[in-house]
């Protein structure tokens, strides 16, 4: 059976500006590729509702899962929860099991239960909440939509409670060398090994190293067994493989 | 008139899977904002043809630009200049001015330009070069398309030699303000600035420092003196801003 395929969506005009380096995608694109789920496209929006909907809309059809960062705060700008209902055609409002979890520590902690702060309380109709377990303001998933916040510590936290609820697929085996050549030096070559071994996915990443070209090799696949074969194929080609 | 908008697309399977944190669109994210060009969505697909296209082909008919990052190099899996070239229905093949650059490089530091780097030099039918500082192999513009390499090193020497050709916008002016106050607690006042100064796009950003909540405000517009005005405002209300 193929893997479960997914798509991240990240939400943040100051992704966009050039202010906030994005990290989140990053962090969950590892993630998921260690669970065997197929990362297979990132899209990145701004903090404008028409956008965020046509997105959500384009990726929940297309992939298994869609997991989204940011705009779940307390701020006019933090419209995530509200675009996702009117994807979705349902309503939003408080959720009570929300609305508690916060009460629980804003009280343990003598934080003001504001107006500003209900907000983060709405909950599209239908949806599951994910805990979190750094602020107390939840998540949620609706349907195979999973809707995290953009702080990276509360993302995270978010992660590590909806991983285990996702079902995963098969890991792939990894394998990577490091050769101090450049890409043009050994492409020949590893066209060649890439057609002879069609089963795995052959990928090579330039880099400059003090203005020198060098090129990792990357091996993938879901036999361990042919990404090893492979592995040692190459290197008996290039001898000063890293 | 409004600024010109833009999109980043950025192909690579690398950053799919985690291997790599993407540097390429933060880069461009900067430079577009600082020439008034107005980024309004990134999107990051895999190394696979009909992917590519198909983004392509959504993002440039929707944006004024099109900037893409990764697979212009020589191996099997750099599919990035056939796509584009099928996406706009051109031909494509090598290109004689892109080969003799490449040829004047590799003459002279005594690299051979075999059959992968040739790849290199093909280029679709009505595309416009971009040249490369650091190794050569160009990238090209193709209507309101501009084709760069991933290799961050080349994608900068690229994007500066692209810029000056690009006619910007008017750069907004913006400043930021430091609260050591959670999100939650000036959420109310920031909606009420932001209804005040609807010219404005007043942005905040929840971070936690040594597990303490903190937020910057961000304040950005073609004004400068509404921007001064609202920043003054703001300071008012919040003496112990930073």
């Amino acid at each position: 059976m193929a893997n479960p395929t997914a798509a991240i969506l990240v939400i943040g005009d100051e992704i966009l500006s050039g202010r906030t380096r994005e990290g989140n995608a990053h962090f969950l694109a590892g993630e998921l590729f260690a669970r065997g789920i197929d990362l297979r496209e990132v899209r990145i929006v701004a903090d404008v509702e028409s956008d965020i909907i046509a997105a959500v809309n384009a990726l929940r059809v297309r992939y298994d899962h869609v997991f989204t960062s940011g705009g779940i705060g307390p701020t006019h700008d933090d419209i995530t929860a509200d675009a996702i209902a009117r994807a979705f055609d349902v309503s939003i409002s408080v959720n009570e099991e929300a609305r508690a979890v916060m009460a629980e520590r804003y009280d343990r902690l003598g934080i003001e239960f504001n107006e500003a702060r209900l907000r983060m309380a709405r909950i599209p109709q239908g949806a599951t909440l994910i805990e979190n377990a750094v602020s107390a303001a939840p998540g949620f998933s609706l349907d195979n939509v999973h809707v995290m916040a953009g702080v990276p510590e509360v993302f995270k936290a978010m992660v590590a409670v909806l991983m285990p609820r996702i079902p995963g697929g098969l890991p792939l085996t990894t394998a990577s060398v490091r050769m101090n050549r450049a890409e043009g030096e050994v492409a020949a070559s590893l066209t060649e090994l890439a057609a002879r071994y069609a089963d795995l996915s052959l990928g090579s990443y330039p880099f400059l190293s003090d203005g020198k070209p060098g090129t990792h090799i990357v091996f993938r696949g879901a036999d361990p067994a042919r990404v090893a074969e492979a592995v040692s194929l190459w290197r008996a080609e290039w001898p000063d493989a890293v």
